[in-house]
């Protein structure tokens, strides 16, 4: 039933007019929903916005693989565990999405993806934690030459700090739950990161690379051309 | 004593080259440091940059007092506890800084300061706190022209949710120490912030209008221009 | 055995006595407890008090197709998770539960039965979250005309306070273990609503939505009738 | 300066219509603020509602004594760090304040006296720790017969588990910073009040004397009568 | 290999000996120990001491299976998931051991069986929380005549506090897990207990009925007779 | 005003018929009261008790000197910041008191008067930390002959576990807020004792020591004379 | 691919020349790789570094046996769940593990064998926890004549006080998750080692045997020859 | 009184043979104690050990001034709030202090000076913060070549990830208190360092500069000459 750009589907009430009022894309946030759910709203959505990607994050294999079951057309990004069903916005402006090590995979994959889904060109900058600072030195121009950058770490969360000195572009940090023991499941990268010592660092969710590439997307899209 | 860039005042080494890598400007932290060693500082960054204002946060009474004697020409901010020597810089975009209380007022007044410094054009809404929604709401016009949106909030943090369910401008979010109990210092609108059910919220450190301020300059400054 | 009101299980003593002291129903608390054992004390509370629903929540599938099986005139809530058994109370007064988003409906769901269980009227507003406040508002005549108000929101728990300052009605707030990362299972919601800036607002224990029903029912089965 | 019903005072915005929107009284929350400004918000606040008490609480010794020579008419509450000004609402129903220990009489006091503003008889039981049964049992009549109890204690915080087994009326805990070492400035209190085992407590902030009294109130003042 | 009183099984030295230098039994603790092993520590232990009762604790299903299965004459208690092998000692002294809720029942009855194996009477009174007084004042004989009270409780674990002030026994509090949301797996009734305004309260870890037993049995074995 | 055993001084009701029922002193903590309060309790206390010894803790330097000032004849201990009044109750059975550091002096000998008071003979044991294991052992003799140890230590919290290993006499450990940085005032001490490797461990709040000379004076008063 | 020393497997990239700068062998973490994936980087590392062992940590039972069946000569550590690939090093200097029960055993081994593949002689020291002080007594020489220690314990932490009570040798603490309840997973062991009271204590993550291993060979193998 | 190398002052017993047992210094901790008390120690350590260095650390300003008066030889470090009486040892091996911001001075200069009078030469590096790259790489050379890094740092805690990237020599990192807000006194830092990404650092205590400096100490003198 639909009605006033509200689609309800009984588990859940669908704001199909939301990207007119904001510019964003439609999500699914898979986690908590079934297999069946996830096809349904992705649908819905899509059937509302063809001609613009919708986005499904945190999906089980289940449900991946009923969506590409159902609709063979949508796009997989295995590391994300996520999937866009209709054509990506064209890109404006340059997110570049930073990690520390190969455990942080996923969540920069996230990050990335939902960075270009909401409009921005994105540029993987992987496997530059700070014990090898060479990596990260070497990286330097593709930072600085970003919008935007996305800076994704577990354990303890240095890297912001070291991006942070090296440019002054807007920098998101995402701390992620790589670790052990006192790493508190991501506590100790967050606060690492709260307490950067470089300055205008911010700071989201633990392995919330959804939440940094909607933010990164939003600067970066609306900044200046570069000359 | 100068040399490459690094002025050596024994107790502190000034990277006085610094402005020109980042385009930002200098600023002393004067938590901690005796008001003498606060005008030695302030004088010798202003020394080296005469035309670009230097900023100097944290500031005791005394060293407000031994800044405005020593330098009668700087620009004192109550509120803020800081000051300003030398000229501002030509405001670039917009920062719309708002807050939730007037206890919160001192760090809003940071976070305004430092993005006036780092050379963005700001915009103050105050007093909007979540339980008086009409407030808020009457604001969402001067919220949506912003390039960027400063957040500050104590207790319960929910201010940036609803903001950010407003608009689409990235939104940098600011907990401060107001509140008792079990608000911990801070620690319950910094968790609230960083699980707010808006996207694209990024937060800082508890109280850290500064980190905040520079971030949003950061973005409000190389943003498009608005037609 | 039954002596005294005292009915002895073996493995549990009921105390079938009480609901003639407070005025409540009798409650089976299924978590920790085996299908067979919810059966018994089940049909031992009925048999005690076959004029008034006995309510059994936190049942898992095996519990709830053991009493469905047993007792086929027990009424299922699949979503709060509960079953009752026998003539529900005529109701006095009402209670609305608000919720914030769909993940919260088990909890809002237990709240709900468990006030109509205890003798109140009840009135379900769902899907409101902070991020889309035209949905609250829309809302606002429900909730200013109830008797008392349980709202429940996870994240960062933001919905008490915008709801409370819309209305002088009591407010009982119920934070829910939805969410990740620094939300840590609940905690974040919690301190929120222990902190809301809106005053009046009272708070139960993480997910605990049979809690609130006992006492929103209670506040508005006692409460003057609206002329 | 005044305009629909806001009232600017420069570092306050007072919004005087707010009593009839909701049927509660004005407040002045008084930590933080200067005696000069309790004694002018007051005085506002009392100005535009003549006819009805104005209350602030938290008040340090100065601000009692500016208000007191300002205007000695003011009502004092040692105890609670409060004061009145103007006449008191006539009161419905009743509320019962129960505390455990000395110590706790402070936040004991706050909770009466703003429960008595907002409109509620009220009825105060001291000194009934856990540790003494028999003195909470004597105290059974009065708990009983009251339309919302507010509990206070400190340290363990047991007192609302063992008042909530005693009746069904609707209870509002309080837990207070009274303790040392492992209470943790009211941690235990608050965490021992959340999972109380008595159905149907429900819990505010550390210390929060005001938000309980206020919540008790609006309980009370809408209950039936008595026959 | 056994060797001055250490018997060296490859994955542990048993100190065979230890028996007469404290007076207390030995005792295997399970919990990380493969079914073999708790078999094969357990018949060693009996053999070297064959007089005198041997305990395990902590045990899995398969382990108890495995012991019962090699050792027939094993004696299994299966609420504390304990055994003992071996004739159990005259008892000197009695200690009470008191619960809650029925799910405090497995340590309780860890508490029981560990004071009696280690040298003391054992009585026990279960299922007196304190939202029912009635239960806990009607065992108040057989609690002021006890050498040494346990006391066991989950959620707020106020029942010491309220058996604290019925005697002068000394008494062992027990916080159990028992609980969920903000008990935080028994931190909750850890706090409470320790912040205990019964004087004379003591504590040891969260579900270590082993330990409370074995302090208690102590304390009631040296204890003086009663006329 | 006195009635049926309570004595009513405004500020506080003494229950002056409490060493009757339990054979435990009378007791006044000192924290947060007037040095007049003090003084007033204590002699009231002591003039219903003329023939046993009233306790007054936790006593301010203003305090002290009220008291012996206003009663020449009350003996205080310096060390313990404590003073007692009236003749000390003849002594049974022993208590060790064993500390760790000279910083947990203070704690220490609250616990020895505290045992004294409340009628067990005391024997102190100093200085013993266990990076010095030498003086541990020097005074095994001392520890073995008691009735009930009480051991004192800050920072890691380690000297329970070592002397319980020592032997079997029951051990009450109280952790002391002595140490900084991550000792967390105490809380290092307090999990290092509840955790302690030695079995019949039982643990008091932080700095407790009136709690555990309380109950180690219970054990020792009532163990068996040794022959 | 391999070029400049880094050799690219699609999943990781290996820095191939890392043990010609700084003298350590290369190791793989194996939590969150696949069988598949230990095999590969190790037989890379192994191609690349004949003549030298390499390490792989935190195997499970499916890695192991992948690993044995692709090369059999790698040699397997059951208990440290660790296998090594080619020629141990020349030992110089020696390293002692002292741990404290037996469920600290694989932490130990971990240490152990990765401070032989470091470079260091291995001596252990097993089951000395601090409540049988004789056996750590009997350990001293052992302790006294290394040139480093690891000392490994869960529970309480309590063994690093006592062992760097006895020598003078630099110790590096290691706590384990070894302990339940208010062991918070090793947090209590982690505490007690950070707030020792034995000077020159430094301490590790909880259960990271494989850092203190690497910190130990660094310092023994660096040491001076005993005469 | 001196006896068997105890010597007692009453409120301190001095182990005067412990420097022959250890080849460690006599040390003073400041804390807590009284000008006179620090006085009379330093005197007794110094006459039992007139050929070596004893240190007293954590000093007030009134204790220094008292050392100064009383011993004129005695030499004090104004930032490490120490001071030394008596020749220092001759120097072997060489530990570097490195240290990020100037708050964390005064543990730095704890380190070193403790280093110094432990036997080791001390090399200070000092400013050389994260988020200025090119200032720890140009003390690369510095770093290599000790025997033994200690590297302090607050906030974020990030410099031993970076600096242990750089070299193999042991280090250990000590956090401090520098920070505000979500630094929680240094908890930030010492999750941080504990989770370090590079291999091989160790922690002590928050701002334990004392600590960090006798293990560098004994890890330097120990080690084998550079040819």
């Amino acid at each position: 039933m639909s009605d006033n750009g509200i689609h309800d589907l009984g588990y859940a009430r669908l704001d199909t007019d939301r990207a007119g009022r904001t510019g964003d894309p439609e999500v699914v946030y898979g986690a908590g929903k079934t297999p069946q759910q996830v096809v349904e709203i992705l649908r819905t959505l899509h059937e509302a916005h063809p001609d613009r990607a919708v986005l499904a994050t945190r999906l089980t294999d289940e449900a991946v693989a009923a969506v590409t079951s159902a609709m063979p057309e949508a796009v997989v990004d295995d590391v994300a565990r996520a999937v866009t069903l209709g054509p990506l916005p064209r890109a404006r402006g340059t997110v570049a999405v930073v990690s520390a090590g190969t455990s942080d995979g996923p969540v920069a994959a996230e990050a990335a993806l939902t960075a270009r889904v909401y409009g921005a060109e994105v540029r993987m900058v992987t496997d530059v934690g700070v014990a090898g600072l060479h990596r990260v030195l070497a990286a330097r121009d593709d930072l600085a030459s970003a919008d935007c950058l996305v800076v994704v770490a577990g354990m303890e969360g240095a890297l912001p700090s070291v991006v942070g000195g090296l440019t002054g572009v807007p920098l998101v940090a995402v701390p992620t739950s790589v670790g052990y023991g006192a790493s508190f499941g991501g506590i100790a990268a967050l606060l690492g990161m709260l307490n950067s010592c470089a300055p205008g660092v911010t700071v989201v969710n633990i392995d919330n690379g959804y939440g940094a590439g909607v933010f990164a997307a939003r600067v970066a899209r609306n900044a200046r051309q570069h000359p």
